[in-house]
């Protein structure tokens, strides 16, 4: 507890002096939507209290980000296909499903190859919704004048990229994912003998089967950024950028990289000094619930509760797998919170609460919590950390296999996968991480070395963000190698040159050896 | 200044709560002597005034550790080959200038050379002393009686990582050089395209020429590493550690590397989670002058003030070198103040000063100081980057010529040899660096951008220290890749197998393509 205070208090110092210390500054924002739009929110929310001024660029259709906000101004534009909806992600589901009928080695691939021509299809419309601007002269000058001083962006989404490095601006990137995966692969080195490749399914202890399927994967995703992603960009870049840019290098001229990820909870990997951890940053202690679900939780006695979302892309699960869980916790002694969206399960124990939304921080932090069913996205990850509550993982797609993976080989967490759920072995996860001790301590042990930070992620990534204003960049913090062409990065050219000597002298070594065994056997046969 | 009010209270709420925060804990230091162990005492009055618990390991000929302390407890140990004085060092200077006569290419392997051979010796030494620790089990059971929490270490002696790990004592390294170089070549992967070797007085844009040098002096450590280092310790680690345990494994071992380093003088290139950057904690505003000093400031007028020092190392310049300087000095409108231990030039200008000591922190940090004669220790760097002063350098042994080399392309340095010092060039630097402003302007911008930090580089070793004390370790920081073979660890088992599926097939279909072919020209054989 000691060692919170100075932490607390330190965040405390910057929060009261924000208003008045940040000087106001004019950033533009492009978010992407669903889950990374929440975590760009919180972010905006508090660079909007120290008096900056928030213009966010946003898609018509937007799910989740308002047109009308009391923190940012917005300014419509096409962002992405208007036919990617949820049904769009509930169909991914049921291909992801059928990927996972493969054995271990190949469902990686398998499930790559979906994610492959999505990119390739996301990366065209995308390309094409950056040239339309970018060729639009008026809403060009309309960005120009408006004298952005920074460019905040999310660069799963790459029109904030496009825009940002074509206006010139200093730009921080708040992301996890970053095209082919996760961005530390785009930013800092990655040995894929102990790094696993998004979507391997893997730990940092590999075998040698693992370490060829994390090879191969990796192979995968250079061929994606260098075959798919870059060339949906060639002509856009062509007509206005120098001669030579290409998606990446725009990307790798990014000032700060604010990265979503805690080592409490990734594996450990090379970094770089303008990559800034924030994992768990949207994490704040539990707020009070609303009466009525408070005393739900109440009414749960010593058993405690079970709280259940998949968070904001899938709105359904195959009704067997549903009617499946649903019997399930029927069967617990528990009390269940189910964020529930698709078609009801025919049989609902008593013990079941479903609903349309909940507040999954406050309900994870809240005493009763005794374990989360989760479908394994980024942030309710870092919210079980933070709140020391276990996990029984239903991942059903891109990185929730991934996350999931991490808590499990940390022991705080059991899969389950959607494929195969049965009542039973549901059952039977949910009775071991609500009986067995270790997971719960598991997960406590990680949430005390998830909070003991020198700074909140928060204050971090708000100091960050400013440093790079007031700074007008941190060029100085980018190392020099990204500009580098592959094979002079890899030192190939050198490799030749030394051989190329070294060959050199072993031949010369050799002729002058020869040269001097047939004088001597010429002399000796002239002697003879 | 708006900015550092945030860090400063942030600070200031640590540091008040400081004494009652820091639980208790004993802590083993092993220190380096020198410029070493001045940084490590500023630490550990830090330590002290969080009531830590202090016992440091010294050796009784130390030249600046003292035997008796109100911070610490001593134990007094054989370390260092008795021998080893300033005489040595002064010695060592001269072998380097001889080397500093040859051409840009040879000069940093001729000099590696003496390092090389220095480093032999010196490891033979330690890895005795370390054996007659081991050995000595009335040593060793009043270290394992004392219960230490920590072991605090400088790993330039390996004596503190022995000891470290055979105890196994979580362990912080407070570090910049390591064995064969700069500490992050140990740690984290070092792309010798864009990261120049320790030596090699290259920056990170390297033409041809200079990648190839840094990849010669790179290979020439490895060499250094696992022919000279490791098998020095071998005997040693093989009777009192597990089979297969070498120095740079217990190194590697380390929980949090404080390494003395700050991007806006070094490089910028990969690192590593449990990298903690610490350059410049040393510094501190300056506090008054004495009053005599004081006095003499003031009279320089309008002028300023030239400071000049050459570190704890080397006593005395040749002499030739410090008459062209004294004459180079007396022909300067400044005052000059010079720290000077040797034999005292002939000739001496009314406006200089010589003094056996002086607060080289307090000068540079005064307003009337104009410029820093330096030799390019690292702590004198910082210094000047923390009070923006800019640098006429005088490298003479080891990084010297790096850290000169890292100012000057930031423009805020000049260099001037001492091999070919002469009163009229180091009188043109000189007057170059007083009047040209870009100089002061540069070192201007990056003393703002060392001082805009998320919190003081002090306090971020003393949270780092702590944390590693009061968590038991930093396991979870640690990259599983340190413990991989290099062949796995560079995946070339796996570029192996997969290489020789892929001829396998290869060979497989031409083999099938022959055969087909083989039967179709039979057929047309027996058709015809």
């Amino acid at each position: 507890m000691s060692r919170i205070i100075p932490v607390f208090l330190a965040g405390l110092c910057i929060l009261l002096l924000g208003p008045t210390l940040g000087s106001s500054s004019r950033i533009l924002v492009v978010p992407v939507d669903g889950s990374h739009w929440i975590n760009m929110e919180i972010l905006l929310r508090e660079l909007h209290t120290r008096g900056h001024s928030i213009t966010v660029l946003r898609s018509p259709k937007s799910w989740y980000i308002p047109s009308e906000s009391e923190i940012f101004s917005s300014i419509n534009v096409t962002m992405l296909e208007d036919k990617t909806d949820m049904s769009y992600y509930n169909k991914l589901l049921l291909d992801v499903m059928e990927c996972r009928q493969s054995g271990e080695f190949l469902r990686s691939f398998c499930q790559q190859h979906l994610i492959t021509s999505m990119l390739d299809k996301g990366h065209k419309i995308l390309a094409s919704a950056a040239a339309t601007m970018l060729d639009d002269p008026k809403f060009m000058k309309k960005l120009t004048d408006a004298k952005f001083d920074l460019m905040l962006t999310d660069p799963g989404l790459t029109i904030g990229v496009v825009l940002g490095s074509y206006l010139k601006l200093p730009m921080v990137f708040n992301v996890r994912w970053i095209n082919t995966g996760e961005s530390h692969f785009t930013i800092a080195p990655s040995p894929v003998s102990y790094v696993p490749v998004p979507g391997s399914e893997l730990h940092d202890q590999m075998d040698f089967p693992g370490r060829i399927k994390n090879m191969l994967l990796y192979l995968h995703s250079l061929v994606e950024q260098y075959f798919i992603i870059n060339p949906a960009y060639s002509e856009l870049l062509q007509k206005h950028f120098p001669p030579g840019t290409d998606l990446l290098s725009l990307q790798l001229a990014a000032d700060i990289w604010l990265v979503r990820v805690d080592f409490v909870f990734e594996f450990p990997r090379p970094t770089m000094p303008n990559v800034v951890y924030i994992g768990g940053f949207q994490c704040q202690e539990a707020q009070p619930l609303p009466a009525e679900m408070e005393a739900f939780m109440q009414s749960s006695g010593e058993h405690g509760v079970v709280v259940m979302s998949l968070g904001t892309l899938v709105s359904a699960l195959p009704l067997e797998v549903t009617e499946a869980i649903a019997a399930a916790f029927a069967e617990l002694p528990q009390k269940v919170v189910w964020k529930f969206l698709g078609e009801k399960p025919s049989f609902l124990g008593n013990n079941t609460m479903l609903t349309k939304w909940l507040p999954q921080n406050d309900l994870l932090g809240h005493p009763k919590t005794r374990a989360f069913v989760a479908h394994g996205g980024t942030n309710g990850m870092y919210e079980a950390i933070y709140h020391g509550v276990p996990v029984v993982g239903l991942p059903l797609l891109f990185d929730q296999f991934d996350n999931l993976h991490r808590l499990k080989v940390r022991g705080a967490a059991r899969l389950v996968e959607a494929k195969s759920l049965t009542k039973e072995n549901f059952l039977e996860a949910l009775k071991d991480i609500l009986e067995t001790p270790s997971y719960r301590d598991n997960i406590q042990r990680l949430s005390q070395l998830h909070r003991d930070q020198l700074m909140s992620p928060m204050d971090t990534a708000v100091f960050w963000t400013e440093y790079v204003i007031r700074n007008k960049g941190a060029a100085h913090l980018r190392a020099a190698g990204f500009t580098l062409p592959w094979y002079t990065y890899y030192s190939l050219d050198v490799a030749l040159a030394i051989s190329a000597v070294i060959a050199a002298c072993a031949w010369a070594f050799v002729f002058i050896c020869r040269v001097l065994c047939c004088r001597k056997s010429r002399r000796k046969t002239k002697a003879d």
